[in-house]
């Protein structure tokens, strides 16, 4: 099987980077060849999770046809949001946590979405379905991914699903997820960047 | 939580008509509000198979947002294959094994599809997961449904997750899966309404 990559949407926000970190481990796992990559520079928040599980960023990529002919997608699908050549590769799975607009495939293709918090909330589920453990750094990115898009189960699109997942996953990265969680956010919203004015 | 309609493609074969019996039941499993309902009246085969297994056919509706706020569709994605006033309604779940096109949504849904020889075997993964039994008329049909979608399991889109769900869905259901296949195809073959020239 030739290899795929994996990546979520441009501006590559920490659920999207962990999530393509996690279908990576898990597609490899049940034998495809993939590699993890971002549309753009991790941001602040992502990189103080990838640094604290030990783990580098994924490469950076401007185009996927040049390397493979199939992707797999991640916390997104509009095409708008996507790799600048979405169009010619062939998508063959998507795990996503949002409406659906903008996409469309030739092809029959593996689609898994749910209206969940987190696109990492999903990819929690298919671990468990598929009775694969999940390594501490990949469940570390999982958990700081939760933590981000429902802004520590504070944001509405949070559910019980997304709570579970989180615990299972802190226990498996070793961390307390309070005071992890509050450390991320905070080192995401870090304001040495900005001017006063902001 | 208020009353869903699931529903196949227009003209419905019977994977359209036995994978929403099948949604739909798993769906109220769940705690859904939910009925199985059909876009036209059943084929031959179709009619074979539900009275093998002492069903009824499913209603047929012309119109869902006259009834309900919300559906669930299996077997189909496109617009242009569903129920005349989809863009009325909100669509919550999608159980499919075609190519996602001229399909779209306001909000984040269930989305599963895997590139399999049936929606009924995408639905017996499902089940599986969700550790929920497949009554036996059920499996009756979901079984009729993959025998009727991949010609049993001579057409090119058939998988070993398709041969694993009929040998497991034929015992639940009780029958030989060649010659209760073999007599379904034959019944929807039936030439008896055709003229001559056909
Ligand atoms: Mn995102
Ligand atoms: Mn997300
Ligand atoms: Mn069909
Ligand atoms: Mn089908």
């Amino acid at each position: 099987m030739s290899k795929k990559l994996v990546f979520g949407h441009q501006n590559p926000d920490t659920d999207a980077t962990g999530a393509a970190m996690s279908l990576s481990y898990l597609a490899n796992q049940k034998g495809f060849d993939t590699e993890a990559v971002v549309l753009g520079e991790v941001n602040k928040e992502t990189a103080f999770a990838l640094n604290h599980f030990g783990l580098t960023a994924p490469r950076v990529i401007e185009q996927a046809g040049t390397e493979v002919d199939s992707v797999m997608l991640v916390d997104h699908n509009e095409f708008g949001q996507s790799v600048s050549d979405i169009e010619d590769v062939k998508i063959s799975h998507v795990v996503d946590h949002h409406r659906i607009s903008d996409f469309h495939t030739a092809d029959p293709l593996f689609y898994r979405a749910e209206p969940l918090g987190a696109a990492s909330t999903v990819l929690w589920k298919m671990y468990q379905e598929s009775n694969i453990e999940i390594p501490k750094g990949i469940a570390g990115m999982m958990l700081s991914a939760i933590i981000s898009d429902t802004l520590l189960f504070k944001s509405p699109t949070t559910t019980p699903t997304d709570e579970a997942a989180a615990k299972d996953l802190a226990s498996i990265a070793g961390v307390d997820i309070e005071s992890y969680g509050l450390d991320m956010l905070k080192a995401g919203a870090d304001l040495s960047d900005k001017s006063e004015a902001e």
